[in-house]
Formats: structure tokens, sequence, C-alpha cells
């Protein structure tokens, strides 16, 4: 590797390491210990975790006489990774207090050197484009945990009634959305997924001819005040407007607003990571499920896009200024609203599109470790696309596929409309 | 409507209806109200919905004066229709002891009657037009629930020790299949979906165009044979095979093999309506979840085909002949293989394709009732395609769409291996 | 045996036999195969289970060449003797659509006709004495299972919207009930348990002696006016009211009132065997669970009963006038009430103890399969006393214990009180 | 109250302050926080549990101008009160990070400031009597705390794959026990429960005569080396041995030996607060449920005592070496076994008796939120007698009477075997 873009990566990787570091300051041991729900993780999982990642990706195979930092650590610190071994059981990762957050640090600080110092050893051994690639995910992969810290987070606090505040966040200027424009879209032969030798993950790939016919998409996320409207009309209330299982979901958690909404009619509030905060009409809704989305669309006689229409529509569109080094962790409304370019497509919160999360035609898995990383979730789930406000602005791609099973609603995701083109 | 039209509509009414009848032909008032599992329903139950579905969507919009055969079944019968009401609780309809076997038997023939009588009237009070296409439609839905009174009765009687025979069944020739080829395909632009004016549901259509890349399909379902490799090849201990969500399905539920496979390795068997009988190596593997056939695809290295390459390759075949009527109840062997032209496509068995259940671009759900018919169902399902060894032979098209969840196994449901043209 | 002894026996099992029988004239199969909730079992199954006990305790070891009617049935209508072998699983017991009734109908003939061949077999191959002990054993099996059948039906009608009709009953006069008064009884050394030789179950032995504090006894039971009141008191809404235990019950399966109380306050109705009636305010209180009954008490500033205060004060009361053969089938006013004598002790409805069902001093459980009769139950259940609408005259006792979960609601189960002597 | 007394409860109430906070000394934030079933609590919410009991029943009515902590602990930390209000859902109480550890001990620092200040004022607000119990109350109460403190980490500590120590503990001399002996006690008229003016709970009263049969007591608890044989001899595949309940949690929980017990039948090791150490044979066998204790007894031709057997025998006996001031944290052997004198009977750990959890004849709850504290649990739960390694020396009375449920393994409870006298 020249020195060059040795040094490059080493610098991109001491960055993303301590920005993972700078989301655990101000949090308690006890913080970073609990497991909120199954789905989510403690921090300090996810702490160990990413550490894990690069020591086992890249330690173990770079390093002569390689050494674990602790033996125990392959199997508990093992998310998913069955060509690596064992995995300790995932519902039970809030019940280890040891190690202890000191402990997680201290292993971060040794993966840290370690990975510093391997760097001449490795080229030797694992050749330099697999360095260079195994470092390049392992950033990638620790930014997705990033993320996951704050939502997590922000599950673990919204369950304690003593609403506690994560951090002081900037206050968004209160603006008075423009109405939402359609912006349309020819039908025609487009290429969807990701092109070129940047980074990409292997679900992005490979980029396939696709027709599509016409379409239109809005020019701005949907607001509060305007799933306010779909709720006091009785939205919750109507099956008719729901998928069959999100109808079922709705009456098994008694869903009555999106996730964090608290209060009553008379003063409705919802629980940020500033704390406890007065609804405001002005932002774009967030937290919702598939399923609530999708009603909402259906209520507006619309519906969602599909991931390619996301896609192509993205590709004129510059990033918005709301990821997660902006510090409002949660997001802000749509300034201006354009009729020919919608905005706030990457950034601020994650879009549900109505695609189930599949392969690409012509999709092949990575072969070994890495082959699990996305393949094997491609069943049951809904691609989401754009990035969030707890997003690292460097990890979004407008190829980007994220997904989640469709009653997921404690990341940070909302809709954009779509409709066919008259 | 043409008195010609017209009659030929009540012929195939009264056809349908008595296959329903004769299905039951040798079975018990037990065997027809107890309920299984709750994806199942009683058969007693199906005999009543089917009814309640003529008498709802006909008899009380085309009947001056309209008197319901029993006000209470409004609900007791009503399966998901919200739009008409209240729904008897699902996973208790196995607990309705009354109204008795007798008693539903005399609702359908109260039924028959009074839909014989109402044509008339019926064309003056809904207009020929919708009349024609809700007799077709309530002729088309009781089809399926003939299927669905086979599968379900086949689990139920799979619980029973005593192997209960549901119908002494002519056995098949034991043959020798000939191994599989892959029939080619070209790339190029397809339309997929129902076109033209017969009948057809919302689901299959709009017809659409599509870019298909190139690929092969196996000219023959996969066989016992070749599925009893993948077991002891160790293929349901292996989690690198299995979709994350499917290894998880296949420990929860102790998966070791196809669903009504018993014995032991030293002798298997199979369950069948026929009752119990010895493992043919000769016969598609059958009652196979999404996810096992999804990991025996990826065993082989080869994959589930899309259901717009299914319905490609349908275009060309003819049915085989296992439908209901032919009276095996059970798949048979594939008796030749051509190199160029795949067997058994229609009939015989689903087969599972790697498409999630989604609406087809341009697609809206009819208004009123039969709007819930098939589109909010669109979630979390796969397709299969082509009909089975329980499907009637009127019913099943090359568009045909029939859709299941990913661990559903009660179905007549096996696969045909496909692959990327290399 | 004397002839005299044996023709009784013999005429004392036709009768019993003949009794149960005729407690399912008027029900269908249907009624009689399902199972409506895993701690009832349908009738059917009953209708087997209490011939596979004459079989298996009797007629297999008092038959030469003994042939077994069908010898599945070994498993599949054993309850719970692990002695005998294994069970087949409870909770499937309304799955088994085959034997249908017609079959078990011919079993109970065929042990019926062995039965009464194998009496001079029988004393040869088992010897008198216990011949005739287990013919009596199976004769009181038997009526316990007659109660059952009652109790486990009326269980599964009430789930039917269409509120059944079990059979018309008699409707017994209203009165106006008198107040309860207090009974009192003197402390001292009594004897608890059954004394002398006639049949009693092993759990009502060894009689033992017992030190009584002075108490008082309610003259008669709680009546639907008195619970009512606790209700309107809000007795369901107040914690304080209740054990721990029953507190998690009422919130978990959200009681509210009795079992079988149905619709509002504007107008009460109960679910009964003869079908939905207003409620009566003369009845006693019918179908509580034991945390209710314990609830009300307190609530009243008394307290349940222990069985040996119960069995104290029932020494010197006569059974009235309500058991199963009278056909209300549904607890009856008490016409009178003494100062000095309890009423209805014997007979009419179970009346809840305080005391939780263990063995009395000196117990063991006798030898072999009947050893599994009761011992094994002794735990985490509560002793009702006295009989009910649903009992045989000729099974009941003064020393009868029998037992249930303290949150079981499906028996004629219902309270009276009790106190210390001031 | 005089100087002298004041004084005394004030460094009785400082010592037992100080013992818990000793408890904790090597414990993480973490350790204190995660809580790792439903039954156990957090300890943070021990610590902060106890010291609301102090503030709510005391300081809250003996304090003028009375200022919470933090009002939001008046939900948080109170456990079952419904006199005093809602209560924090329990099984939650692992999620709650905030307040942390260091707030909890502050928590405890304001309180014990403030109940030295109180003495003066609370004798005048609500006179000394009361305040000199309700300081009682509340020092025994969190005594009990204590012994939960060490079985709940020690179940939290035991999930962990790295095995923590808790502390590092004396380990006993090793001893070949000798053999039991069954000590014997004449029939007789005994009082059971608590006399005189010493504090005791109110489930100890009232103190009340009871007539018992002839009964023998073994001299020491059963030893691992005897336990090992019943599980050696199948008795945890044995159903003839087992209430039918126990039968049920056995096969529903895999039980094959008591908790904590880890390795293979080659190596059997166990975890203890002081790690994971090699079985001792010497050592009497521990965290069992009633339903084992009560199967081996059954196993061995014996029976549990009942409670009032096991006072009259605790009557002549003096309580051994092992309360958790003795640092073991373990159940020790029997150094020595008398023909005449049950050893081990207070300390070591807590003996199964075969009695329910009930009121004594005349009992009646306190009035007011302690009325709550013992009887609404008086169902479904087991009496354990004797005191543990885990409970303070000077907690324990001949009359105490522990409860728990009848499936519950992580206290210090073992048995000690009784049988009728011949």
């Amino acid at each position: 590797m020249p020195v060059d873009a040795r040094e490059d990566l080493i610098r991109r990787y001491d960055a993303m390491r301590g920005a993972t570091r700078s989301l655990i300051e101000g949090l308690s041991a006890e913080d970073c210990t609990v497991q909120s729900m199954i789905l989510a993780s403690p921090i300090k999982w996810h702490l160990a975790h990413t550490s894990w990642f690069f020591e086992t990706f890249i330690l173990e195979r770079a390093t002569d006489d390689f050494v674990p930092f602790d033996p125990s650590f392959r199997v508990l610190f093992n998310s998913y990774y069955n060509t690596i071994g064992e995995q300790y059981s995932r519902p039970d990762r809030g019940l280890l207090t040891r190690p202890g957050l000191d402990q997680v640090l201290a292993y971060r600080d040794h993966v840290d050197r370690e990975i510093h110092g391997c760097f001449a050893r490795a080229e030797r051994l694992i050749g330099r484009v697999d360095l260079e690639h195994l470092v390049e995910v392992g950033i990638q992969h620790e930014q997705q945990h990033q993320e996951l810290i704050l939502t997590d987070l922000k599950h673990l606090l919204s369950i304690n009634p003593l609403h506690p505040v994560y951090r002081e966040c900037p206050e968004s200027e209160i603006v008075a959305p423009a109405p939402a424009n359609w912006v349309t879209y020819a039908d025609g032969v487009y290429h969807l997924g990701h092109e070129g030798r940047g980074f990409h993950f292997d679900n992005e790939a490979p980029s396939h001819p696709l027709l599509l016919a016409a379409f239109e998409l809005a020019s701005r996320p949907v607001t509060n005040a305007e799933y306010l409207e779909f709720i006091e009309a009785g939205g919750y209330r109507n099956p008719e407007l729901w998928l069959s299982d999100g109808w079922d979901a709705a009456r098994k958690y008694g869903w009555k607003a999106p996730a964090y909404w608290l209060g009553s009619r008379d003063r409705r509030t919802v629980f940020a990571l500033a704390g406890l905060r007065d609804l405001r009409m002005d932002e774009p809704v967030c937290h919702l499920s598939y399923y609530e989305a999708d009603a909402y669309a259906r209520w507006k006689g619309a519906r969602l896009p599909t991931e390619a229409e996301w896609e192509v529509a993205a590709r004129g569109v510059e990033p918005c200024g709301n990821f997660v080094e902006d510090g409002f962790f949660h997001p802000v409304p749509t300034q201006q609203s354009s009729a020919t370019r919608p905005a706030q497509m990457l950034g601020n919160l994650w879009e549900w599109t109505q695609s189930p999360y599949s392969a690409y035609p012509g999709y092949r898995a990575p072969s070994g470790a890495l082959g699990e990383y996305n393949g094997k979730f491609m069943c049951n789930q809904f691609v989401l696309r754009g990035g969030s406000c707890a997003t690292p602005r460097s990890h979004i791609r407008k190829t980007y596929r994220n997904f989640f099973y469709p009653d997921a609603r404690w990341q940070f995701s909302g809709l954009r409309l779509a409709r066919d083109r008259a």
C-alpha cells in the first residue's frame, strides 16, 4: 500500500474509532450495560463487538503468533458469524456485567494499538488488497453500530420514567413547511445498484438494468402535522387502511401513534435524545413501522416508493445538513421544497420503501465469514433508504440499502410518498 | 346474460359445488369440526364460509327482501372482510360444535337453491356484468378452499397416531427419474402478468414489461432422492446454508426433514392422504418451507427462480396429469425430462419462487370488500407457482400467484432449481 | 363374592354406566369431540378413558388371554398413569377425530360385556377383595368424570356465540333468601377424615385427631345478590382485598365477575347448561375461583373455613335436593336458613375451603398405578367440599376432598363464610 | 424512648446499614444494575428499596415538612405496597440505568442522616412505640434484602460464562459426614408460633396449640453424596417419584441436578459465590426446589417434615456457625451428628418443609401498608425454616417462616428428612 493510502486509511480508522468513543461521553457504566429489548444490544456490547470485528477479521489473520486479548471474547462478542463459531445468546447480552465497561474500553485500546502495528505485517500476511478492504469493511461496520448505539440508547432511556437526557442538542429553527410537490420521473430503463470501484456493501451490487414506469415522488417527507391528521381521522382504528399483518401488529402492540410519542391529545410530547419535548408539527414524522408508513400512504391515495424509484430520484440530490456529526440527534424540518428536486433524501431520517429486501439479480454472497454480513438477511425485511440524523455522513451512499423488519420502530424511520404518474 | 352463458355459469357453479361435497365423502362430523392449528380451519368452516361468500356477496345484494339463512352466520363465517363487519375469532373456529355439519350442509343447499333462483332478479338488481363476475369469483374462491380442505385435513389426520386413511388412492408407477436438465432462456424484455379478458385475480395484473437477464431452469422438480442427499450431508445442521430467519425457524420447530416424513433413517415413511407409506425416492420432494427450499438450492450452488422467470418458462408448457380430479392427492414422479422444456410446471406441486409477494407496478386493489381479497396480504409472504395435486385443474393459470409465509409447510410445496446463465 | 353382593355390584355398575350414557343424550358427535381448553377434555375422551380404566385395571388382569379392544387405546386414553406407560398429549386430546364417537360407544359396550363376563374369572385371577375394590374404584372414578363431562361441556358451549342449550332444565322457585346466620362450634379435639370400612378415596384417610379453636360458619352459601355488592363496591378493582397471586390472576384474565356472567350492568345474564338466562339474585354465587372467594370473604371481614371446620360442621347435616340426578344442572337458592344448622352443605355447589390440598398425617399413597390417583396432586391446589348440582348423589361423602387450582372457575364452585368465634 | 434504648436502636440501625454496604464491596455499577430474571431484582434496586422503606414508613410520617429525596422514587422503589400507591413494573427493574449506583448510594446516605435526625421529632409525631417498631421492621426488612442481594447476585453471575468470583471465601474443612440418625419426638400437644414480646413477623403469630403425632427427624441435612445417588439411580427420569406439578416443572426447565451444578458426570462442578469449584460430597445439597426435595424424600421412603415438626425439633438446638457474617457464602458440611439432637438447623441452609404457607389460626394481617408485608402471599408457596449462610445471624428465629414457590431454586435451599414414628 502506498504510504499515503495507508496513512489515509489509518487516519480514517482513528477518526471513526474516536467518533464511537465520543458518542458514549456522559453515559454511565450502567447506561452501557443494559439491553432494553431483544432487538437492541447493550452499548458495551457494541463497543466490544466492533473491536472483535477488527480483532477477528484482521488481527487474527494478520498477526504472527496471534494472542487474543481475551479468549472468551471470541464467543461473547460474535454477533452472528457461524463461520467463526459459537455465539453467546443474543437475548442475554444484557446479563453480562463482566467484562465491565472499563475492560471493554481497554479492549478497544488494545485493538487500536494492534491495528496500528499490524499494517506492515498485514500486507505480507494477507496482502494489501485484502487488508485495505478489511479495514474499510471494519470502518463501515462500526459506523453502522454507531447508529445502533444511538437508537438502542434512545429505546433504553425512553423506558425510564425519569426521561433522562442523553445530550442537550441544538433546537432547529421552527419553519412553516412548504406543501409537498410531486416531482415527476419518466419511464425508461435505469441502472440500479452500485457501479465503480468505491466501497459499497455486497448487497448494493451488481448494478443491473431495470424498466421503470413513470412515477412521481414527494418533494419532502411527511410531517408530524400531516401524520396527526391521519391519527385524528381514525387511521389507527380503521383496518381497511392496513396490511393484514400490519393491523395485527398494531393491535398486538397497541399502537396509536408513532413510537416515542407521549402525552395525550391535549398535549402531545415526544421523547428525544435531548429528553422530553413538545411535539413539533413542522418536523418530519419519525419512528414509524413499515406498516404505519404503508397505511398512511394508502390513506392519502398514494403509496411508498420502490427502492428503484427512490434511487433514481436520489441521483440529482445533495445531502441535507443533518447527520450524526451535526449533533441534532433528531430529524429537522424541511427548510425549502422545490418542485423539481426532492429535499432531504440523504440524511435526516430513513425512508421506508415498498421493496422487500431481496438479492439483486446476479447477487452472490462473498465467500467466508463476510458472506454472512448481508446475504442471509434477505428475507422478511424491507428496504429503507437515505440515512438519518444518527448516520455518519461518510457512511451513506445513494445506493445504500438499509433493512429492517416491518414492525421495527426504533430506528429514525419515516416516509416520503410516491405515486404512479397519471 | 345470454341464456347460454347463464346456463354455462350455472352448470359450472353446480359442478364446482358438487366437487366440494365429494371431497368430504367418507369424513365424519368429527373430522369436519376440529381445527388442528391456527393456520388451518375446520372443514365445516370451509363448507360454510364458501357458502357465506355467495350469500353475502350475491344473495344479499341480488335479492329483494333478503333474509339470511341464519343471522349469526354473518359474523361466524366471515373470514377477514373488515368491510363486511366483525369476524369470529380465527383461532377459535374449531370450538364451534354448533352449527353442526348437518346444519352447515343445509346452509349449502339453501344457498344453492337461492343462487339458482336469483339469476333473473340479480341481473336487474346488480347488473349482468357484476353478477357474472361475482359468481365467477365465488367459484374461484371456493376452488381455493377445496385445496385448503385437503391440506388442512392432511394436517389434522397427520397428528393422529392412528394414521387415518382419507382415501385409498392409486399408486403411481415407480420410475427412475431422468437427471434434471438445465433449460435456458434468453435475456430480454418480457411481459409479466395476466393479459386479456379471461378471469384472473387482481394480483395477477396489471401486465407489465420486465427486463430479465438470461437464466436457466431445471427440467423437473427436485426429487426425494436428491433432497435426502441434502439431509444426509448435514443440511439441517449447517447454518451457513440457511437464511438467518430460516435457521431460527428450523431450530424453533425442530425441523430435520420435510413435513410428514416419519420413521427413522433406517426406514423412512411419509404420511399421505392415503395413509402411511414408505418414502418413494422417485417422487418430487414436497411439504417444504421456503427456507428449506432456499437452503437446498444454496447447497446445490443454484437458487430458486423468480416468479417472472417461472412465468416466462411456463409459457410453452402443458399441464401435467396430476390435479385434484386425478385422485392421487399426492405428487407423482416426473415420467420424462426434456432438455428443452421443463416438465410438470402446472399441477403436481406448488413451486416456491424467490419472489416476495408484492404488488405489480400499477396495481390497485378493487374497491369494496373484494379489495381485501388479495391486496392486504402483500407483505411477508412468498410466491408459489403452478398448482398442485390438490388444485382443481380449471383453477390454475400460468399467471396464477399463490402465496404463503416462508415457514409454511402444510401445502403441497416443493421446488425447482434455477441459476443465472453462465 | 356372595351372589347377592356380586349382583348388587353389577347392578350399580350398570346403573352408573347408563347414567354416563344418558348425560350425552342430545349431544352431537361434534359436541363430544372438541376440547375447549387444556384443563378440559373432550366428552368422547371422558367416555373412552372411563372405559379404559375398567379395561386396564380389571380386564387386563382378570382375563386369561386378554385381547385389548384396540391396542392403540392403551396410550390414547391413559390420562396420567406413568405406571401404566406412555400417555397421549393432554392438550391435543381434542385433535383426535378418530376414533369417532360411534367407535368409542362400541368400546364402551365391549367393556360392559367383558366386565359382566369376567366376574367368575376375576375372582379366581385377582381375588374377590381386589375385584370388588377395583370395580368400586372404577365406579367412583367414572362418577367423577360424569361431573367433568358437564363442567367441560358447559365451558365448551359457553364459548359459542350462539349460546347453545344443553338441556331444558326445571327452573327453581324464586325465593327471598333469609339472612345468613352464624352457626357456632366449640373448640376441642375432633377427628378428621374417613373412618370405617365404607368406600373412600385414599386422600380421605387416615382419620386423625385435630385441635380446633371455636369458630362460626354461615348457615348458607353467599348469594348472587351479596356478591354483586362486592362487585359494585369495586371489589375487582381493589388490590388490597386480594391475595397477591389472585390479583395477578384477576388482571391476567380480566376478571370482573364470576365465570359465565355476561351482559352489562344494566342487564346481567348468566350462561347455564339450560342456555342464557337472567341473573337470579337468590341463587348462590357460583363459578368463582379460590381467589375471588377469598377476596369476597376478606371484604366481608370474614374468611373461608378450613376443611376441618367444614367437615366438623357437616356432621349433622342432610344432603340438599340438588344433585345431578335432580336435573337442575345449576345451583338453586337456599329455601330456609336455620340458626343452628347450616343448609345445603352437601350438593348444590362445591365450597372453597382455605385449606391447601395436602396429605393427612400418616398418609401413604397406595402402591401401583392407583397410587397415582390422588397423591401426586397434593401440591398447589385447594380443597373444595360438599359436591354440586353436577355430582352424583351416591358419590359424595362428608369426608370427600375435591381439589382444584386456585384460579379454576369452570367447576360449580362457590363459598360459605366462616369466622373465628369472638 | 430511654436514651439507652434509642442509642441501642441507632447502633443496630447503623450496623445493619453498614452490613448492606459491605456486601457490595468489590461489585461494579454494572453488577448492581442488571436483573437476571423476573424473580430477582437488581442490587441497586435492593439498595434503594430498603432506603425507600425507611423514607416512606418513617421519614414521611415523622418529619415536619417532609421533602422526599426524589419524588419519582416513591413509585420507582415501591415493591408491592398497593396501600402506598403505584409501583414501577417489576420485570423492568433492570432497565433503570438511572438513577445510577452513585445516586442510589447518595439516597442511602440521605436516609441515614434523616433517620438519625428524626428520632426526637419522631417520638413526638408518631409516638415512641410506633417509631421503635417501625425502625425494627425496617431493620428486619433490610436484612431480608441482604440475603436476596446475595442470592440474586449469585444467579446473575452464574449466567456469565466467565464464572466471575464475587469474593474469595474460606474453604471449609473436608469431613466424612457421619451417617444421619433419626431423632425421635413424642406425640402430644405443642404450641406453634411466636410467643412473648420480642420482635417477630406477623406471620409467626398467633401462637396456637397443635396436636402432633410422634415423628422422627434426621440429625443432619441430606448431603451432595446422598443426593448424587438419587441422580444416578435415575431420580430425574422417574415420574413416579414426583409430584405431578414437580414432574412438569422438571421437564419444562430441563432439571437434571440441583441449580448451579455444572460439568458432566465425569467431573461435577458447582458455581458458588467464590466461583467455580469441584462438587464436594460432604456438603449438604443445596439449591433444590421443593419438588426435588420432595422427590428425593419419597425415593428414600421418607418425607419432608411439617413446619410444626421442624419448629418442635428446633427448640433444643443451637445455631450453627454459618451465617452471612461468617463469610462462607456457601453451606458447610455437618461436623458432627448426634443421635439425640439434630445439627445445623439454624444457619447453613434453608430447609424445605412440606407445609404450604398459610395463615396460622386466628391470624390477622396488620392494618395499613404493613399488612401487605406477609399476608397477601399466603398462597401457592411452601415454608422453609432455619436460615442460611446468607442470612444475618440476628435475623433468624426458631419460629421464623420463610416461603418460596415450589419451583424456586436460587435460594440456599436444601432438605432434612422426616418420617412417621414406626
